[in-house]
């Protein structure tokens, strides 16, 4: 528990790369490290507090002692290596199960992507620059996507993670799965990530880091209803 | 040199991550692997080939044995966790060094991304979508990001590389400057860059794994020269 002390995070409530790292440090048993709620919506992750720690002024930023992890597969690779005999074993051994979970984790940063270009579309692009064809592109990539990762699950045993027991590729996509839901995603159209989601949702873990306003107002949006 | 014969790269020319590879297994002395180039201008990123091995229809499609692994970022790690005492030492023990290995490491996926933007603007965005103010903030993103790479490389100790003695940091970024240079970025407008440039060229991993088409026609383009 001591070195937990000397970690901090400054982390926005319902970013998969907060999450992430949120879900890594409970699962190496971390739990009592310095951490700071930051509003997306006011800013502040554009602020000098976040800008000495990460230049690009994105959360999570992250810090052990004086290493500073600020990208979120970085910080759980980092969190998995040092900590390799604290808490559950995130990185398997069998290299089959290893080269299924590295392939996964890093897939999930496209997945992330997807997401995000359709999620905050009017967010991100000037209200100039707008396309319908642009909308329904990534709308039909992230169908494309989502069914992709509907396709990896019907591949592995019923029931079972993404990779076998919990290992970093579920921290990774977890989070993308949960945002999926949150904005409106079949249940019906996409049984494997359903059961996959309700299969994980209860993990002490994930649990112990579910998004504090996703508590106080658990009605989610629609945006993603009519993939 | 017998592992090798149970691997098998399906790669692009030029293409940062298919380099980032084939990098990383020279590093190991994993020659002697079966490789196939492919072009992505006739679409054979597409092909029957690649979807069995990569749904995403991206190069590189690297196998070993059966085990699949397509991201970059995932075939290096795996690389360095399968073959630990071959070749080179690509993840440093000391926790410093290997926090702002793995930190470096996946921004430089950011950095692609960026690049990205910028090189195949018109590649990638329909032409009744373009517009001039998108291709103005794509070229402000990149000078941040390359302003950050300059930075960073101010920061660590003169004529070393980006987080010690060639780690995987430098397998994924080096092809990101070595792009950023092929595409016109000055020199003298980044000079550690530049520097960070003629150090690696010359590594024998890098040298064998060379684009060959960049051989062929030495002569790079200018999209990046006024930025």
């Amino acid at each position: 528990m001591s070195m937990a002390k000397s970690m901090s995070l400054l982390w926005g409530t319902g970013s998969p790369p907060c999450w992430r790292v949120m879900i890594a440090l409970e699962e190496k048993k971390l739990q009592g490290y310095k951490r700071k709620p930051l509003s997306f919506e006011k800013g502040e992750h554009k602020s000098q507090e976040v800008l000495e720690i990460n230049p690009r002024g994105q959360l999570p930023a992250f810090k052990h002692g004086n290493n500073i992890l600020n990208e979120s597969c970085a910080a759980c690779l980092y969190l998995e290596n040092q900590f390799k005999c604290q808490g559950n074993k995130l990185i398997p051994d069998n290299p089959a199960e290893q080269a299924l979970m590295y392939q996964r984790m890093m897939e999930g940063l496209a997945f992330t992507d997807k997401l995000n270009s359709v999620i905050y579309y009017e967010w991100v692009v000037p209200e100039e620059e707008r396309h319908d064809s642009a909308v329904k592109r990534n709308r039909t990539d992230l169908t494309t996507e989502l069914k992709l990762w509907e396709d990896y699950l019907q591949k592995v045993a019923a029931g079972s993670y993404l990779a076998g027991a919990f290992p970093l590729a579920d921290v990774i996509i977890f989070p993308n799965i949960a945002y999926a839901f949150r904005f409106g995603l079949s249940v019906g159209r996409y049984p494997k990530l359903a059961k996959y989601y309700s299969l994980l949702k209860d993990r002490p873990s994930i649990k112990a880091s579910w998004p504090p306003h996703w508590l106080a107002s658990p009605q989610g949006f629609d945006i993603l209803k009519d993939l």
